[in-house]
Parts: structure tokens; sequence; C-alpha cells
């Protein structure tokens, strides 16, 4: 892709339009070890956002953090047959280190239960040390056949909370208030729309009770699941020995929650608000929530424009907002557009000689709508109310996409034709049977998203399971995935 | 160690009461993974102060965050030369994943220099593209032999930043800059006072032109190497092909520079304030800076005094401080004050029935010195004005210390008594000879931490070497290290 040359609609080949609108916009790079992605300060700026608001979240649900080993021993991962069944095949292992083969092999994690746990079981010794709620910002390794930038990489970053409560009840709670944080996250911040439920047995996390996940919708119709959250029950609690003494003085063993988001919302971010000329960052997480671009044709007008210019950004960097000046000489103006908008910049400010005479000017939105004047005098709040209805019109946005490629009450042929035609969310009745999942995937290569909770069912349950016809359990989310 | 008993005193085993105030202040723990720790949330939530402060400081001078991968191929650590001698023997090396064999290795990374300089060729083509300022957080594996939680661990947490500019001078502008931030963050941030100056050829960065340093003295007398910063030269830019087109229409390659800080600044923040009851935090790094502790008798006192403190902390909070309130029941004040103490929460209120009164909290130093009263009226300011005064007096008096264990001038014999004695800073003349470096370190184990730079000089320059009688080139400071 030539530096000025327009991307792939994402119409003719969404895929396509994904790496260039990332490289266009210079958030990551390919990196020459298999999988694994640069993220470059474009990228990591966004990351920044996302992770100062989540841990703000965190924190203020009672979560500390903390840090652990990137090395798992190898018989750690095997403590739990279906963690280690689950995450084997794809670790990658340390086998020599100081210049000597190692006694036993080193596991990079890909995940930090069994490392973590091992920990608890020292510091957890009464229900008096319950809750203990932690989190670990960290990188993670997973051995990845197909990667794609952000979405699926070799090494990602991640955070992982990890819990131990004194019952089912208190582990429960606690996976769904979480749950809940992504799900707020998600739309407050992201602007993305999803939809939570349960995971089916098939899709739920290798050693884990039951599975919760945020589900969204990208533009081509395909699901990301964008955060998990794990009721992880006594599993791994028996199998390293974290017991605890009851209330009544008896020994009991902790229930453990997990939950994680990851560098992956990026690409869902990119996915859900992109259109063809490149990214487009919402507002709370836009790394410059404002460009100002000065116009001139003489000295005299970039002087007079300049000065302007120079007192908005002060003004609204004053005002909390991370706004930037383009002054760059010996560039045109549309130049500069085009390179903040291939950014996602959600706001852009063109101060001409004219806006300068008018005290005013003159914004645009990456979002598109006529260009419209602001006034210098009420500039903060002018500004402020833009960006807010910028990120009210991408949730809004997204949020009608989605409803408009989700189908309810589907047939197997519905079914059939939506995931060989169109995509998207079809919402149907499900026996339970995991052979019927199984069929489904083979012939449609649709999965189960979630079981969805009671918000977003529909109205009148289903009856029958949509491909096998027999009575419906529960009401299943079918997609194709990332 | 039992729960409630004191500590090794320093005095008697400065090692023993380093491992043991660590582990009170519950900082940090060991892992099952041989040289590896844990980084509790105690420990963890002082390094998010370190974090901030030092990132703000590391945006403020025009450095951007990126993140590159963890895994380095084996082939590029091997192409700089004096690289790969100085990093090969300690490195840990991943050679399965997936469940096959790699075709290469993968290095877990030492340090970043070669995986970050392969992307910089990539993103750097003009004069127009420098400087480019990248810094990264991340984790570091270096296979150590003898390992000390925070101070020398096989994992451990850093920032490494990676530069390249046009020239020479302007890497070197560089390099004294980052210096410069370290020495600040030091002094002002840790209270922890530093000498800087440049590191002999022996003991520079395998791949450096140049390498700084500050370093700091351990209340035992010896030296840390708290932080360091390299004029790269074109080392790297050769190696790995980063070359730019000049101003002039010519080709050249690209100065780089790094420097680093690492999880080890809160060993030594331990180490420089830390007392016979445990650490000490300056109160600019205290996660509590401050602590509450309501002391009643009755039901009606505990009413009284309870009210009081849930207003005085939600005052200090609205204030900006970092401030907990220690209601618990059932546990004596006594109890509740050796805790906070041994977590080195720098100021500790008392409210009794009496200070209800009289309108009043009673403030308790961790520093020490006798109790006095902050009247509720003025309590933000008084509070600030003690936190304050806290953190000038670790300085100062961690700043005296150095001073009375730092001697000039010293003959051979002064070097040989001081370093099998009481230890410290020795200034003296130094010929330059690696001959007469490598003969100190093998008679005292004491090796040159840095030439120092003027500021920190002796007046009169020394004409002779301390060790062998020939010219001196330079003022040189020896101490142990760690």
């Amino acid at each position: 892709m030539a530096e000025n040359q327009g991307l792939t609609p994402r119409a003719q080949d969404f895929s396509a339009w994904y790496n260039e609108a990332v490289m266009r916009a210079e958030l990551a790079d390919y990196s020459p070890v298999r999988g694994c992605m640069v993220i470059r300060p474009n990228g990591y700026a966004i990351w920044e956002l996302v992770q100062r608001a989540l841990d703000d979240m965190f924190k203020a649900t009672g979560h500390r953090n903390a840090y652990f080993p990137l090395f798992i021993p190898q018989s750690f991962l095997a403590k739990e047959a279906e963690h280690v069944e689950g995450f084997a095949p794809e670790v990658a292992v340390v086998t020599h280190a100081g210049g000597k083969a190692l006694d036993e092999p080193l596991v990079v994690r890909p995940t930090s239960e069994t490392i973590i746990y091992d920990s608890f079981a020292k510091w957890i010794h009464s229900y008096r040390d319950l809750p203990l709620l932690v989190n670990q910002w960290a990188n993670i390794v997973r051995w990845e056949m197909r990667t794609r930038l952000f979405l699926r990489t070799t090494e990602f970053l991640w955070q992982e909370g990890h819990t131990a409560h004194v019952d089912e009840a208190d582990a429960e709670r606690e996976t769904l208030r979480m749950l809940g944080v992504y799900r707020r996250f998600a739309e407050e911040w992201m602007a993305m729309p999803v939809i939570t439920g349960v995971k089916t047995s098939t899709e739920k996390f290798a050693g884990a009770l039951r599975t919760y996940a945020i589900e969204a919708l990208m533009q081509d119709n395909k699901s990301l699941q964008a955060g998990t959250s794990h009721n992880l029950g006594q599993n791994f609690a028996k199998a390293f020995g974290v017991q605890f003494q009851t209330a009544e003085g008896g020994l009991d063993y902790v229930w453990n929650t997990s939950w994680g988001v990851s560098t992956r919302l990026i690409g869902g971010l990119v996915m859900t608000h992109g259109d063809d000329v490149g990214i487009v960052c919402p507002p709370r997480l836009a790394p410059t929530q404002v460009v100002i671009v000065p116009i001139w044709k003489s000295d005299t007008e970039r002087s007079a424009t300049m000065q302007v210019s120079e007192g908005v950004v002060k003004e609204l960097r004053e005002a909390g907002f991370r706004a930037e000046l383009d002054g760059r000489e010996g560039m045109k103006p549309g130049a500069k557009y085009y390179e903040w908008e291939g950014r996602g910049v959600p706001l852009r400010l063109e101060i001409g000689p004219r806006d300068v005479a008018k005290g005013q000017v003159f914004a645009a939105r990456r979002t598109g709508g006529a260009k419209a004047p602001i006034p210098l005098a009420g500039l903060a709040a002018g500004v402020g109310a833009a960006l807010d209805g910028i990120q009210k019109d991408l949730f809004t946005a997204a949020r009608e996409r989605r409803d408009a490629s989700t189908r309810r009450g589907v047939t197997k042929a519905d079914l059939v034709a939506m995931m060989a035609g169109p995509g998207g969310f079809a919402y149907g009745g499900f026996c339970g049977d995991v052979a019927c999942e199984t069929a489904i995937k083979e012939a449609t290569k649709a999965t189960v998203r979630v079981l969805p909770d009671e918000e977003f069912r529909s109205p009148t349950p289903p009856a029958t399971c949509a491909w096998c016809g027999r009575p419906s359990v529960a009401e299943a989310v079918w997609a194709k995935a990332y």
C-alpha cells in the first residue's frame, strides 16, 4: 500500500481493509518473530487509555494489582486436568537457561491460574483473608497457528483478575460483577455494544465451572469475544490446596474466579468504528481527541492563524482535552486532514483567516456530517459537546448495525443461509446437545457465542432447537467468530 | 520469623534484615520458579507510583510508549559482538512451542536493543524521522546465579528507553538528559541521594559506547546501581542497518541511546530508609501516606472517635492524600501501629476521646520524634506539611549517612582498610588501567562505581592513582556493590 493510496474498501475485502487500516494508523507492525507484533506508539497510546479506564474500575471494585512470574513449571499446568488439555498444545517452552538444560522445563504463561493459586495457597489461611481480589497486567504467550494484528497474536498484553471467595454464591457475584465492568467499559468507553451471556461447555475456559463473555458484532458480521469472566469453582483450589478455616471452624477449599481482556480490544475498536478512510477512535479512548489545523496562504495569514491556533490548543489542553496543533509548513491542509483521519482523530478544528476574523473555528467530525463553526467564546464547551456527540453517535450507529444484522427465532434453513450469506447474530432455540452444536459448526462455521442473559433474550423463548427440532433448553446466539 | 517478632537488627545482619523487612511489609514473596519473585499488592502499589512518576517525566521530555516482542531470534543477539558476549550466558531459551521444536530458538529478552532497532530500521528513512524517542514498560529475564528479592531476580520489571538521533552530540544530550531524569526521580521521589558519572569500560553496558549511572549508597555502605543511561553510538545501527537520509542528501547510520530503571529501585527504597522496625516509604511513593487509628475503650468512645476518623479520612482523600482508616475491632491500637509501621506508612494520626474533645488529631511520624497535635481546623495543611517534612528529612538523613561514609583522596591502604571494614564510597585517583581496576577488585571486592560527574568530584583532583601511584587520569569512586 503506497502512502497516499486509499485503503481496500471494507465491502471488497474486510480482512485486507483491517490490516491496511491498522498499518495506516501506525497502530502496530509485524515483527521478525512469528505471530508476534510490535505495538507502535499510536496503538500503545490507545492501550494506555484502555488500561487507565479499566484499572480505575477494578480498583473501584476493591481489586489490587500484583505481579506473578512469567514462567510456570510444566508440572503446574498438569495439576488441573481440563486446564492442561486446553493449554498444553499451544505453550512455548523454555528448556535451556544460563547455558544449561533445565531440570524441569518452564512454560511461558498462557494464563496464570496455576502460578497464582500456588501463591494464594500460601496467603490464605482463614475466612478473614477472603475475598482476596487481585489483578495483574501482563504479557501472555499462546502459540497460535493463524495470527492477525491485535486479534490473535502469539504474544499479547492483557489483564487477568484472580480472586478467591468463601463460597459459590460470592464467587458467582464476583464473576458477574466483572462481566458487568467489561460490558460497561465496552459500551461507555469503546462505544461498542455487546451482548452478555454464558458459554456452552464446549466453549468455556479450560478448567472453569462456567464462563461468561461479552460478544460484539463487527462490521463484517462476525462476532468478537471481547472479554471473559470465569467462575472456576473449586477446581484450581483443589489442585493447588487453597484451603481456609471457615467461620464455623471447619476447613474448606476456596472458590476462584478469573477474568480478562486483552489488546484484542484494539482490534475490536478498529473493526467496530473504522471506515474506508481508516480507523475512527471513540473520543474517550482517542490519544488525540482534537487536532487543530491552521490554514494560510501568505505569511501574514500564517502568523494570524497560528497565533489563534496556539491559543486554542492551550485552552483545550487546560480544559482537559487531548489536543494537538498541526502547524507543519510545506504541507497542504488536505494532506494533513488525510493523515489525521487515518489515525482516527474524532474532531478536527480548521482555522483560516476568515475564522480568525469571525472569532470562530470550523469543526469537522471524523464521523462525517456538515462542518460547523464553534465560536471561540464558547470553545471548550463546544468541543466537549461535539466529542460527546461523536461518542454517542458511534455507539448508536454500531448498535443499529448490530441490530440490523440480528435475526431471532431462526430455523435450520435460516441459520445455514445466514452463515453462508451475510452473517450476523442468529438467535434460536438450542437443545443443549453437544452433537447439535458440533453439527452446526461443521455445516455453517458458526458457534454458540453465548446463551444470552435475560436482557438480551427474545420476548418469546423459542420452543424447539433450531437445528434438530427437539425441545429447546435455552436460547442461543450463533455467529461466526474471530 | 513469627508474625509479631522483631526483625533481625540491621547492625547484626543487614541481609537478613532486608529479607525480613520485605516480607513483613508484604512487598514480595518467593515463587516456585527459581530466582523469580511474586510482587505482592503492597509492593506493586509502590511500583505503580514509581511508574506513574517516571512515565510523566518521560512524556514531558517527548517520549512515547510502545511495546516490542518478548522473544528475540537467537541470531539477532549475535549481530552485535560485545552485546552477545555480555548477554548470551544469562539468557533463557525457548526451543519448543506449539508442540514442536522451533527452527530457530528464541531468546527471552534480557534487554531489547536488538529487537527494537530491527523495527527502527523499518521506521526511519530520513533525518525528518529523527529523533525517534520511544520507551517500553516490560518484563525482562536474565538467568542470575544468586538472586535477592527486588535487587536481583531472574525476571524483573523495568522500563527501557530507546532513541535514535542524527549525530553523536544529540545522542549524548539525550543520554545525559535521561540520566538527569533518573537523578531527579531518585532524589525528589525516592528521597535517595545519588552520585552520577560515567562507567569504566569494564563496567559499561555490553554494546555501548559509554554508560552513565546513578549510584546510591545503602545503609550497609554498599552501592546500588539504581539506573543506567547508555550512549550506544552507531554500534547497533550498523548491526541492524538503521540508516537515514541526512539533511545534506547523504546516507548515515543513526546514533542510539538506551536507558533503564527497574523494580530494583524498590530494593533501594527499602535499604535507604528502612529501620529495625521495617520499611519506611517516602511520602511521595507511599501507597498509604496517612493511616488514621481511632482509639476507644467504650462503645460511646468508639462511636465518637470513629465518626471523627471517618470525617478525617474523607477530608484527606478529597485533598488528594492517600489515606486509610483502620477501624478494625478486637485489635489493640498498639498492634495496629506495629502493622502499619512494618508497611512503612509515613504518617499515623491517632484519634482518641480527648482529641475529639479538643478538635485535634495526634500525629506520629514513622521517622520518629515526639508526637504532635494537628488541629482539625487546619487538617489538610498540617498533614501536607508533616508529609513534606518527612520527605525532606528522609533525604537529608540519607545524604548525611552517605557523606559520613564517604572518604576522599584515598590511598591504597585506605581503600583496603575501608573495604575490609565499614565500606562506603572511596574517592581516589585512577590511572585508567584495567589491570589496576582488576587488582583492586580482587584485593578489596570493590569496583569503580563511576568516574563522577564534575559536581561530585573532589575540589582538588587527585594527582596519582590510589592503587599504583602512576599519574591519575580521572577521579574514581570505588565501593562494593549490589
